[in-house]
């Protein structure tokens, strides 16, 4: 369908700064929606239901995964994450750009399921750079930032399956840049199938 | 390679705007290079060998067919047309984005030769606006712009194979969206390899 809002992929290592380019994309710009998870985790203190998470009971969501209703879904330390299929179509049909952040496993299945999904990987300009960022928040054990790090390793040997990639060196740049190119994905020639339809049939008659 | 240009290969109907929108591109950016075609048609008068074309003998041609010196080649009327490689990727190499104007059949040619190359076809917003703006230029014959037409009935039906469908309805938000479009294209992944080795790299001590 023409003028559909564009699926962003959203992945990248723990420190990258993901959460903070999608806030910044939410800020500036109408065009975008934050695609939200459905847990069967508890709410914890301050999350609120449709913002943080949709909270689900676990017959709930087996309910959603019996009926397809959701993009994909995975298991975590016993509880459900996924993401719901309603929020996110609905919001491409109306011409949003949907936003969703998401580890690579995840990514990698939406991207098989749905090609048309725009997989952006986000990375600091180098190893060094991320490691300091996760020491320099000064709220984790040198055994969790270690952990994140190795996290890391593994995770960068799939950024090729990614279509594409953000060094995050300058917030602002950076958010602009992701913006630029959700917005250029726009032109894309499956996002453009009626518009080619109507001109090859109104050439008929030349 | 990092940093490499885009190739930027360029096709639509005769009359979508192609030239006007390229040769904008060309002045109020410094980051492109306009791929110049070899022929071995003979120089018209006021053309100048290296900036409308590299004007060649039939042998010399035949010599850069035999040593795979083109991207890409055609006999149109008894004379070669071609694309000379040299100039396209060393203008690659050095960084610069290289617009290369051609038809249907040598863009799905460069695209199957080299898939990074990036296909990008202009149309106006309809067909009969075509038919509008061929006509209203006043310098051609019924019989000049009825074949124009045809043949743009004919190209509209590989519209589907480009990447991207650009609509010309405003010359000037056009140019804008075909940089913005040209310079997203620089966050491709196969533009970080060596980005994404040095950081598979680095991360091994992690």
């Amino acid at each position: 369908m023409d003028n559909q809002g564009v699926l962003a992929v959203i992945s990248g290592f723990s420190g990258a700064g993901k959460g903070t380019l999608m806030r910044a994309l939410l800020e500036r710009y109408d065009n975008y929606a934050l695609s939200i998870s459905a847990t069967t985790r508890a709410p914890r203190e301050g999350e609120v239901d449709g913002r943080e998470y949709f909270f689900k009971t676990r017959e709930e969501f087996e309910q959603m995964i019996e009926h397809d209703e959701l993009v994909e879904y995975a298991q975590y330390v016993g509880n459900y994450y996924g993401t719901p299929k309603e929020y996110v179509f609905s919001n491409l049909k109306a011409g949003k750009d949907v936003l969703l952040e998401i580890e690579i496993q995840g990514a990698l299945k939406i991207k098989k399921k749905f090609p048309e999904a725009v997989l952006i990987f986000v990375t600091p300009p180098s190893a060094g750079e991320l490691r300091n960022r996760l020491a320099g928040r000064g709220t984790e054990t040198p055994e969790k930032i270690a952990a994140r790090l190795s996290r890391a390793a593994e995770e960068s040997k799939q950024m090729d399956d990614y279509d594409f990639i953000l060094v995050n060196d300058e917030v602002d740049r950076c958010v602009e840049e992701m913006h630029a190119l959700i917005q250029a994905m726009h032109a894309r020639t499956e996002n453009h199938k009626t518009l080619i339809e109507k001109i090859k049939e109104e050439m008929k008659q030349f």
